[in-house]
């Protein structure tokens, strides 16, 4: 397909460099920023455009990979050149592009994207949405040439997977945080515990979370919490955290649910 | 080495198929449940018995890996055989073994086993502590048969290390559990988050959790968090967990220390 990239961010990098590999022509990439257009056209060898009158209307999807706020900003100054757009936000409906004269779409990846780490593209679920068959169609065929996971998702449903990965990505980064603050304080490396992560990642791939969940709130040790809450030593947000999640565990483990 | 392995658990099992494969000799095994006994003693092709009277004095190293409240209990009844003891236990000082006769001493692999999953054990950090040189000199070489990571660790720091594996283990698997739930309430499969899981672990074992901290939170974008909140749509205790998790993060972001 012929690609025109609006972006120039982590998504726009990752996504316009599996594009590429998978064969597709990337037409030309926006960035209001023209050096970080031109550094990101320079990466996938193609045009770099930092005015929108610039576009060149030979091409077949917009694909819209900025902030959210300007989303729907963007997908209605495209609308002069009559050609399908999609974005690719987890928060943002679909409804956001109405504004739009013609087709549009949702081509989210779910993954979390860094500018130093390569990503097999292959492993990151794509999850898309369209305002017509056809154009579903045609990005249920564009996904499965970059990945093996493709998924129709809803509005509804992408909000609810951009919530649930708060909870799967965002707070288990932070409670590595703590952890490793726990151990630099008491001058043991960050090492030691890299391994645990791990396989504790490792382990739900297999199995669901509540089949693998270890640990003394699930055992009820009473004992062990006190002395971990004792070794905590007066440090309330922590404290907190360990309180409020231990409680949880807790339940989980009689079968009460988590959400009903 | 000639080590004898006293329980029958999951860190035993583990264990002591390491250090078969690393070409020690398992004398024997012991579980008070003779049919624990017999199945690890069959899968590491060793005697199994059930009744202390029956141990083969003809060892180097005793190694208790049994529940954290017998251990002490056990170490006393080995003192007849006057050789080394160590035990395996993350929450347990080697205090505990001061009722045993002879030298003692700890022998802590940092991670979470299960029966049904391989552990490549050259990546599990050995924690090791000792009453005196000579065993802990002996329990370096050991662990470094089976281990590439050997860690000399205290009481209080093997303390220390029990709790941060709680925020970097047991508390992120509840994360995990809390969004397949999320998921499975509006008909989306959890195959959709693993990859998420599995990338996010993968960031911290180049990078230190702070540096690659993403979401809502540590961007301070209070909409999305509004938005996520209400999505929660009443559910308490996830709501507790989403707002004390995001207050923390925005600390962080703020470069408040989250130990001092």
């Amino acid at each position: 397909m012929r690609i025109t990239l609006i972006g120039s961010g982590n998504v726009a990098t990752h996504l316009g460099a599996a594009l590429k590999n998978a064969g597709h022509q990337i037409v030309q990439v926006y960035s209001r920023n023209a050096h970080h257009a031109a550094l990101l056209a320079y990466h996938i060898k193609t045009e770099a455009i930092s005015d929108l009158a610039n576009i060149n209307p030979n091409t077949d999807l917009f694909i819209i990979s900025v902030k959210d706020d300007v989303i729907e900003e963007i997908a209605s100054l495209l609308s002069i050149h009559q050609k399908p757009v999609v974005h690719t936000s987890g928060a943002t409906p679909l409804a956001a592009l109405q504004k739009h004269i013609g087709k549009s779409g949702v081509f989210y990846p779910l993954q979390t994207f860094s500018k130093t780490r390569e990503v097999d593209f292959k492993t990151v679920p794509m999850c898309i949405e369209a305002t017509d068959q056809d154009l579903l169609d045609t990005l249920k065929q564009l996904a499965s040439t970059i990945s093996n996971g493709v998924y129709a998702v809803d509005s509804e449903q992408r909000r609810i997977l951009h919530l649930a990965a708060v909870f799967a990505c965002n707070f288990p980064n932070y409670l590595y945080h703590a952890s490793q603050q726990l151990l630099a304080q008491h001058q043991l490396d960050f090492n030691l515990l890299r391994p645990l992560i791990s396989e504790t990642a490792n382990k739900v791939q297999e199995h669901l979370p509540a089949a693998v969940q270890t640990g003394p709130a699930i055992r009820n040790d009473e004992k062990s919490m006190v002395a971990h809450v004792a070794l905590l030593n007066g440090n309330d947000e922590l404290t907190a955290i360990y309180e409020l999640l231990s409680q949880a565990i807790i339940k989980m483990g009689k079968g009460q649910p988590t959400v009903e």
